[in-house]
C-alpha cells in the first residue's frame, strides 16, 4: 500500500467524509488516493487557502477533524490564507501538503527542488503541530499525533509535508509505529486538584452575587457541554451572553439568553455587562471586541472569572480576571452542578427580569428606518424569518459580519459558520461551500457583502459546478462599508479605498449561477420565500444604503469615551 | 508629522512612485496617508497577495524598491501568499502592516486585540527583514535598515509591522536616529581577496575550455551588470544560455544567445548544455528544473563554476560545482573582462558555430501541428511577432510558462515578468497591474491559463477600474493541464481533478473588459494587429487543443532515463 493510500485509509477511519483540495504535481499521489479511496469524497477548490477554509467549515459542521490537501511550493503557501483561520478559531484541520523528493529537501535556503519550499518552518507558527514526513513507516505516528493534537485541548491545526517519494513509497500498513499520547503533556500543567478549590471559589461567587452574567464561548460547544450548560442556566437561573463563535449554540428565544455581547453585540448587551456583578466566561476568549478596547465592558467593581483551557487566552484578556480556570469547561460546568442544589440555590430574580426586559425593550430591528434601498438589518431579519430548521448560516466580514450578529435568533436549531476571531472578508464562500459537501441536505445562506465577496469569488464556480444548495446573498452597499465607517472616525471621511462593486447580474453569469435582485423593502417578504426554495444555488444582490449607519450598543458611546454609562 | 506620513515621505524619497495595498481599520493611518502624500500614487487591490506581487512587478520594472501596504491579522496573513513570490523570486519588496494597538499585543497567543496576530513571528521565514515598530521614533531605523537590506546583497523582501498607535503618533522628522549599513555584514563571510582566485581559476578554465558555456541568471541584471555581460561574450566568444528570469535580459537573436535552458527550455538547450565541457554560471540558481532533476544536465566531467552572492544557494545546487564564487556578479564580470585581453583571447568559433546550428535546426515552433483548435505555441509565436517596442510580456503558470518561455524571443527589448521559481499559478494578473501602473506607457501582454486565472481573477477588476493598457490572453485548454501531463504519467492517466473552465466571455462581461475569442489558426494574424492596437484593456480567449503535448528538449527522455545524449 502506497503512504498516500495509508492517509486516506487513515482519514475515513477517523471519521472524515470530505477532503478539500487543490491538485498539484507535487502532491499527485495524494491526489491519486483521494480519487481511488472510494469512501472519501473529495471538492476540488480553485484557490488553496479556500480549500484551507472549506476543510474548516467541514470540521465545524460534523464537530471532528477536518482535512485539505494542497501542493508543495505555491500550493502551501497559498493555504497559509486559510490556516490561519482555523488557528485563531480554534479548529481541528489537517493540512496535508505535498513536497518535492527528499533528495531535494535543503534547509536554509528560500527554495530547492521544482517548487519546493520549507512551509512547515512558516506552518508550524500557526499549528499544534507541524511535520515533514521523511520515514514512510513513521506515517502512522504523524498521522495519529497530529489527529490527536488537533481534536484534544484546544483544538487548533495541525500540518504534514509529504515528499512525493514519501508519498509513492509502498509501506505494510501492519506494525507500523502508532502514537501514544501522553496526557500529562496534553494539558496545561496546573495541578488537577486546584479544580476543586476553582469550584468553590465559582459557586461562593454566584452565591454571593446579586447580578451573575454567564458568558457561553464555543469552547462549551468544543467540549461537547452544551446539555451540561443548558441545566447550568436551569440550576444558577442567572442570564448569559454569547461570543460570536457560540451564538447559534441555544435559540435567542431561551429566557436567559440576552444575545451576542461584546461592541458589536445586541443593543442592550453592553448595558447589562456593565451592570453585572459577577461574569462566569465558559470558553470564551474575552478580546477587545467583546470586553472593549480599553477593558472596560465591565464596570471596575465586577468580579470575572475566566475559564478557558489556554493559560495564554486568560493571562491576555487585560480585563482583571479575577480567577484563572485552566480546566476543561466539561468538567467545570459539570463540577459546579454537583455543588450547586438544583431546587433550592436562590436565584437572581429581579436581574433576570431586568435583562429580559431590555431585552424585550431593545430589540435590533424595530426602530430602524424602513424604505429603499434595503436597510441591511432589515433584510437579515427577513431572511431568517423565511429559512428553515438545519438551515446554515454564514456570515462573511464588516458589515455582514456585523447586521448578522446583532440579528441571527436561531430559533431552529440552525447553525451558522463565520471568521470568530478576525472577521475575515471573503471567507464566507469557502465556508458555505465545506458546509454544503459535508452535508448535502442542508440549505447554506451565505450573507456577503460586495467588498468581501471579491476576495474567494473563483470559489462561485466550485458552487454552480457541484449545484451545491447555496444561496449568496451579496449586500451592495458601494465598498467597504465598515472601513469607511473607520475613516469617518479617524481620518475625517478621507476614504483611501475607490473600488468600484461589481456588476453582480453578470457576476452570476460568469460563474453559471442564477441571479435575483432585491432593491425594494417590499420585495424581501414577496420573493424571499420562492428564492428560497428554488433547487440549486443563486446569487441575490441585496441593494443597500451605502451611508446606513451600523447599531452601536446603547451607552457604547459613554463606555468609548471612558465615562459611566447612564 | 505622523508616523504614517513619514512612511509615505520616506518611500517617495527611495524612488517608490507606485503602493499597492488594500485597505482596513487596521492600516487606516498608512493608507490615509498614501491619500494625503501627493507625489505617490497608489493602486487599491482586491487581495492583499495581489498586493504584494504587484509591488513585485513594480520592484522589477523600476529596479528599485516595491512596495505594499496590509491591514492586520487576515490582511498580513493573506499577503503572505504574494511575499513567498518575491522571496524566492529575490526581489526587493517592502510590506507594511497595519497592527493593533502596542498594549493589545501580546505574545505566544493565537490572536490578541480587534484582528491582531504575530504576523513578524510568520513573515520571518520568508524576508530578509521582519520587525514590528513599536517606537515611534525608530521609524526611520527600521525603515532605512528594511530598504537597504531588500535592495542590497541578494535582494529579497523585507516586512515592517505597525501598530495603529505609532502609525499616529507625530514625531519630529529631524532628529530621528537613521540606520547604518554594516558593508562587512552585508557580504557573506568570505575573504574578498579570494576573487582574485576566483577570477584567476575562471579565466584558466575558460581558456582551457574547448566548449564553454555561460549560464545567465537574473542577478546580472539585479547586479546592473548587463553591459559588462555583453562584453564578457564579447570577448570570450562563447555561446551563453538564459535562465527563465533572465530571459528577457539579451535579445535572442543575439549570435551567442541559444535561449533558454533547462528541462522545459528550448529544444537544443539541453543537449549544448549536455556536451559544453566547462559551464559558468552567473547569478543564476541551477535548480532541478534547470539541471535536470537527476542533476545530469551537465556530463559528468564538465566543470561548473558558480557565481551566486548567497552561498546557500550555490550549496545546494547539487551539481558538482567545481568552484562557487560568492562575490557580486559585476565584480566578477568585471574582474574578468580585466584578466581577458580583448582581442588576442582564443575563441571557440567551432563550438559556436555548432551550438549556432543547432539553434538553427530546432527553432521552437516550425513543426508543429498547425491547425484548429490552435496550438498554443504557434499562439505565443504570432503574438509576440505582432508585439511592440516596449512592451511587457506576463506569463503565468503551467502551459503559459512552458510556452512562452520556449518561444519568446524579446528582440526589441521588451520585458518579461513570470514567477520564475515557482511558476505559480494565478500571478499573471496581479504582475500584470503592477506593471502597468508603474510604467503608464507600457502595454502588457498576459499570456495565463484557464486554470491559472482564477486564483486572482477577482484583479480583473482592478484592470479594468483603472482602464490599465492589459491585454490578457487565456489558453483555454480545458482546465489544469499540465498537471494532466504529470498524471499521465505518474498516475497512468487518472486525473483528479474536475474542474470545469470558466465561460470566458461572459467572465469579461462581469468584469467589464471587452472580450475578444480567437479559436482558429488563421484568426491569429488576422485579429491579433486589432486586438493589440485598440486601447485599454481586454480579455482574448484562446481556444487551444486541451490534449496537446508540451515540448521537451531533445534527449530529454535519455536524460530522465539516465542514458547517455546521442
Amino acid at each position: 500500500m502506497r503512504v498516500a493510500d495509508y492517509i486516506a485509509r487513515f482519514l475515513e477511519r477517523q471519521g472524515v467524509t470530505d477532503v478539500f483540495m487543490l491538485s498539484g504535481t507535487g502532491s499527485i499521489y495524494l491526489d491519486d488516493a483521494l480519487l481511488l479511496n472510494g469512501t472519501l469524497r473529495y471538492t476540488c477548490a480553485r484557490h488553496e487557502a479556500a480549500a484551507v477554509v472549506m476543510a474548516e467549515a467541514s470540521a465545524r459542521m460534523k464537530c471532528g477533524l477536518g482535512c485539505a490537501v494542497v501542493t508543495t511550493g505555491p500550493g502551501g503557501v497559498n493555504a497559509i490564507g486559510g490556516l490561519v483561520e482555523a488557528w485563531v478559531d480554534s479548529c481541528p484541520v489537517l493540512v496535508i501538503s505535498g513536497q518535492v523528493e527528499r533528495r531535494h529537501y535543503v534547509a536554509g535556503t528560500r527554495a530547492f527542488g521544482v517548487q519546493g519550499f520549507d512551509i512547515v518552518e512558516i506552518a508550524r507558527g500557526m499549528t499544534k503541530y507541524a511535520s515533514r514526513v521523511t520515514v514512510p513507516e513513521r506515517i502512522r505516528y504523524h498521522l495519529e499525533r497530529a489527529a490527536h493534537l488537533a481534536t484534544s485541548g484546544r483544538p487548533g491545526p495541525v500540518w504534514l509535508d509529504i515528499p512525493t517519494d514519501v508519498q509513492r513509497a509502498v509501506i505494510d500498513p501492519e506494525g507500523l509505529e502508532g502514537f501514544e499520547p501522553d496526557h500529562a503533556d496534553a494539558r496545561p500543567a496546573i495541578a488537577a486538584s486546584s479544580l476543586d478549590a476553582d469550584l468553590e471559589a465559582i459557586v461562593g461567587s454566584l452565591q454571593a452575587s446579586r447580578r451573575p452574567l454567564i458568558i457561553l464561548g464555543q469552547g462549551v460547544r468544543q467540549a461537547q457541554a452544551v446539555d451540561s450548560f443548558l441545566r447550568l442556566l436551569e440550576v444558577t437561573g442567572a442570564p448569559f451572553v454569547s461570543s460570536r463563535l457560540a451564538l447559534d449554540v441555544v435559540s435567542f428565544a431561551h429566557p436567559q439568553h440576552m444575545g451576542l455581547g461584546g461592541i458589536r453585540g445586541r443593543r442592550h448587551v453592553m448595558r447589562l455587562m456593565r451592570q453585572c456583578d459577577f461574569a462566569l466566561s465558559l470558553g470564551a476568549s474575552l478580546s477587545p471586541a467583546f470586553v472593549g478596547e480599553n477593558f472596560d465592558a465591565f464596570a471596575p467593581g465586577t468580579t470575572v472569572v475566566m475559564v478557558d483551557l489556554d493559560p495564554a487566552e486568560t493571562s491576555k484578556a487585560g480585563v482583571p480576571v479575577a480567577r484563572r480556570v485552566h480546566h476543561d469547561v466539561k468538567s467545570v460546568i459539570e463540577g459546579l452542578l454537583s455543588r450547586i442544589p438544583r431546587d433550592g440555590s436562590p436565584k437572581p430574580r429581579a436581574w433576570l427580569e431586568h435583562c429580559q426586559a431590555e431585552k424585550q425593550c431593545h430589540p435590533t430591528v424595530i426602530d430602524l428606518y424602513r424604505g429603499d434601498p434595503i436597510n441591511s438589518y432589515h433584510f437579515i431579519e427577513r431572511l431568517e424569518d423565511h429559512s428553515g430548521p438545519g438551515d446554515v448560516f454564514v456570515s462573511d466580514a464588516g458589515g455582514s459580519y456585523y447586521c448578522t450578529g446583532q440579528v441571527l435568533r436561531f430559533e431552529r436549531r440552525q447553525r451558522e459558520l463565520t471568521s470568530g476571531t478576525f472577521a475575515s472578508m471573503g471567507v464566507a464562500l469557502p465556508l458555505a461551500i465545506g458546509a454544503a459537501a459535508t452535508d448535502r441536505n442542508a440549505r447554506i445562506l451565505v450573507v456577503t457583502g460586495d467588498g468581501s465577496i471579491e476576495l474567494h469569488i473563483q470559489e462561485l464556480k466550485t458552487v454552480s459546478q457541484a449545484q451545491l444548495t447555496i444561496k449568496v446573498f451579496v449586500i451592495n452597499n458601494g465598498g467597504y462599508a465598515s472601513i469607511r465607517d473607520s475613516q469617518d472616525a479617524a481620518c475625517g471621511g478621507r476614504y483611501t479605498d475607490h473600488c468600484e462593486p461589481l456588476d453582480f447580474r453578470k457576476v452570476a453569469a460568469a460563474f453559471g449561477l442564477s441571479y435575483h435582485l432585491l432593491q425594494r423593502e417590499e420585495e424581501l417578504d414577496a420573493h424571499l420565500p420562492a428564492i428560497l426554495a428554488e433547487p440549486g444555488p443563486a446569487l441575490i444582490e441585496v441593494a443597500c444604503d451605502r451611508a446606513q449607519e451600523m447599531i452601536r450598543p446603547l451607552d457604547w458611546t459613554a463606555i468609548h469615551d471612558g465615562e459611566e454609562p447612564q
